[in-house]
């Protein structure tokens, strides 16, 4: 809740900072143990597990996340001096809201629960989805805009473990679910490309930014932190879609389409 | 996310405004529908289903709500132009603040905490916390920041409920836990009279300053988020330390201390 302000200048009692090396180490190992591709949901549904219902749960609480981006994006941009790092962040939110009507990536997750057959309306009214959906969504959104700027470009790091995850899901949902289709999963093709491009950015900024150890830690908090949010995420769809499936007044309930 | 913006004058098209009672009535059907003393969590609570690591985790990760709620009653002063609710609300930090070493509803808290046997940094730290809890209870600092100051006061009505489930928490705790005193629930006993004198001030207030149909439905929708806040977490804690029982990388695990 509270800021905590970065030090710019090294305390006489810390640490010597860790390498460029050391700290990329340090993150990607943070991602092989809390990515949420780890999680219970996740294998379900790579696994075909998950029934209609349930990957539309996944879809319809997964739009309030990719809505958040752009304005998490806009947030970063808007408190950034640096012009480089503004131009490359404008990227971002281009690839999201896309240039003109039916392009862009929140419109090519609406594909998605187009093809789920969810009403757009009741989608992007976010009406159905989990408060837990939308109370991890807007501690990022809020992450990006009061901490520091370092710490706000550091929790887009996940990005640097998504197109492993991508691609298992791509293939594990089109072999698995005959209501899958190449045509509505166009959105993860797209971030396969998009995603490294922005993960490298974010990693070399992330390495010449923070000089402390501090500054270090910070990032690396800042990873864990989005972790966490990824994670809350599908932790709320398993204890309402799955088990044991306890649906919290008000959200999307299989059968019930509210829209 | 973003302030809606509440009309100072009605709309011509907008229904007519509802009476005092119809909105008092609305709101605590609200609670009647919504409140968390529904959810299945305080029923195994009450009702001595749970073990003790399970009321060391509600005390644990309630601990976060309790920590913020000064923060969130700071945040909504900060904002008021009004003397006379800056003046009533300001009894609400002393509540939970205390006026010195020991005093007030957080450091009563801290006994339960105490009685559990979790070492009070630990708890104080916030550190195995479910990153659920922490986002819900931050979700509701930010509503009170952000949204307007009626759907501030409004969003504290929970209050209104609060009685009923504090009486039967307490002596249900009491009867079906031998590692509970009335020492340690000391928190409940004041908040079964500052509880009412709050929601009485806040249901006045709202009644007095919601002039239009649509204002009285940004009260209720008030309402109804923060009932969201406070399901959210139960349904986190059930997750975790009830059914299925997967606890997320980081928090809180039983017999593993982390202190």
């Amino acid at each position: 809740m509270t800021e905590s302000r970065i030090l710019a200048n090294p305390r006489a009692d810390e640490a010597p900072p860790l390498s460029h090396a050391e700290l990329e180490e340090q993150l990607r190992a943070l991602g092989a143990q809390r990515y949420h591709s780890l999680h219970p949901f996740h294998r379900l549904l790579h696994g075909g597990e998950l029934n209609r219902d349930q990957v539309r749960a996944w879809a319809l609480n997964r739009y309030c996340y990719q809505a958040a981006i752009p304005i998490k994006d806009a947030s970063l941009i808007a408190r950034a001096e640096d012009r480089d790092l503004r131009r490359a962040w404008l990227q971002r939110i281009l690839d999201h809201d896309g240039e003109g009507e039916g392009e862009g990536g929140i419109e090519r997750w609406l594909r998605l629960t187009d093809g789920l057959d969810l009403p757009r309306s009741y989608v992007t009214s976010r009406r159905g989805a989990l408060p837990a959906t939308r109370f991890a969504v807007e501690a990022y959104v809020h992450f990006v805009r009061e901490r520091s700027l370092l710490e706000a470009v550091a929790s887009s790091l996940t990005e640097l473990f998504s197109p492993g995850i991508i691609s298992e899901r791509v293939s594990g949902m089109l072999s698995n679910y005959s209501f899958i289709s190449p045509q509505i999963l166009s959105y993860f093709e797209k971030r396969l490309s998009q995603a490294p491009r922005d993960a490298d950015f974010a990693l070399d900024y992330v390495k010449r930014n923070a000089a402390t150890r501090s500054q270090q830690q910070a990032v690396i908090d800042a990873l864990s932190f989005k972790c966490d949010v990824l994670w809350a995420q599908l932790d709320a769809l398993y204890f309402s879609y799955v088990e044991p499936g306890f649906v919290p007044p008000g959200a999307w309930t299989p059968g019930a389409e509210q829209a």
